[in-house]
């Protein structure tokens, strides 16, 4: 009985890293596609996005079992209540991901991100990518100086999307509303991705130490 | 035993129903804020949407506490775990409704939103004020019918945001690109609000009748 307690209970966690992975590989696909303006690809993210959201339902299902089957309290409860949790920050990040291949697809032929602030957005497509990788890593070690950390990681993006809104804004800018508006929506979705990527290190925080890192630093979804 | 158990359930539904009822005031508060560049009001707003984000711990605490002492199953260990991931959704529309108060006492003495679009702003307050209040109904009653016919209303929001795009987007746009900034940011605010409302439909749905509405809706997040 508890080692097939044991067993749903890794099964579950496997799900989650698998969720994790494939955000780590959409996120980098979506921006090739997004900079490349490759329709093809773009076309390929959404759909592997939406195959990562489908997982949702299967993921909280085992969770609940878990739940309803053995019961579990102290740590292992904490353990599959976080688990609960991280499904919907996985599932964000998934719908986000496909946001932004949408936004490719919708300018093509054209590319949505114009030429002053392509590196800047490149940067941010190589931050989301190295927060996921280190998210799959948390859900893997379960490690608590691993999950300070990815918490901590969260500056290095603040800091571009703060760069990105100032290239809009600078004087300079001759890119029309329209890119305005694309690459403001752009900087939220990676923003608002990375911060799912960091709740996957709080969360696991909260869950090996039972301490929640300072809720003002949560930002908004 | 079990009359302890049915107040822990009761007391946590009515958590809940004190968070949604908080995120409906507090978002019609902001929208004020932004509409009139009340400085005094956008402060209030923000110290108010901070104390809801300090009651998610509470709420947290007392649905995991639910499921270590009484292990509830079935139906009621669905209540419980809906609960949990409603108390992300409400705290999110504090952190968005937050951020739109933020952006009223950045701008002040301006006002954030020009001209053309306030009716459409003044609208999308409207429209977020009623949708957080059929939540709190739903959160009330658990009425399978009331959390169809939420879920089914975001549509007007979604219009709203489309008008709201066109116009930033239209050829007769004189506000600037700053302005465009705040108010594709201010729009995308709102529509997160009324997704996170509707979710609040959308669980209250699957805990009653285990069925999810169509997943392929999913707003990013």
């Amino acid at each position: 009985m508890r080692t097939r307690y044991h067993d749903h209970l890794e099964q579950l966690a496997g799900q989650l890293r698998v969720m994790c992975a494939r955000n780590r590989e959409a996120i980098a696909m979506a921006t090739d596609a997004l900079l490349g303006a490759d329709l093809e690809l773009a076309e390929r993210t959404i759909d592997y996005c939406a195959e990562t959201v489908a997982m949702r339902e299967n993921t909280e299902h085992a969770a609940v079992t878990l739940l309803a089957l053995e019961a579990p309290v102290a740590g292992e409860l904490r353990r599959v209540v976080t688990a609960l949790q991280l499904v919907d920050d996985l599932t964000r990040m998934s719908t986000l991901t496909e946001h932004i291949a949408r936004t490719a697809r919708r300018r093509h032929p054209a590319a949505a991100v114009p030429a002053p602030v392509r590196n800047l957005v490149s940067h941010m497509g190589e931050t989301a990518v190295d927060l996921a990788d280190a998210a799959v890593g948390v859900l893997t070690t379960a490690d608590p100086g691993d999950a300070a950390d990815l918490d901590a990681r969260d500056d290095t993006m603040d800091d571009l999307h703060r760069d990105l809104l100032a290239a809009i804004l600078a004087e300079g800018w001759d890119n029309g509303t329209a890119a305005a508006v694309d690459v403001t929506l752009l900087g939220r979705y990676y923003e608002r991705f990375a911060d799912h990527a960091v709740e996957v290190g709080r969360r696991t925080l909260y869950m090996t130490t039972g301490q929640r890192p300072d809720d003002t630093a949560l930002q908004p979804g």
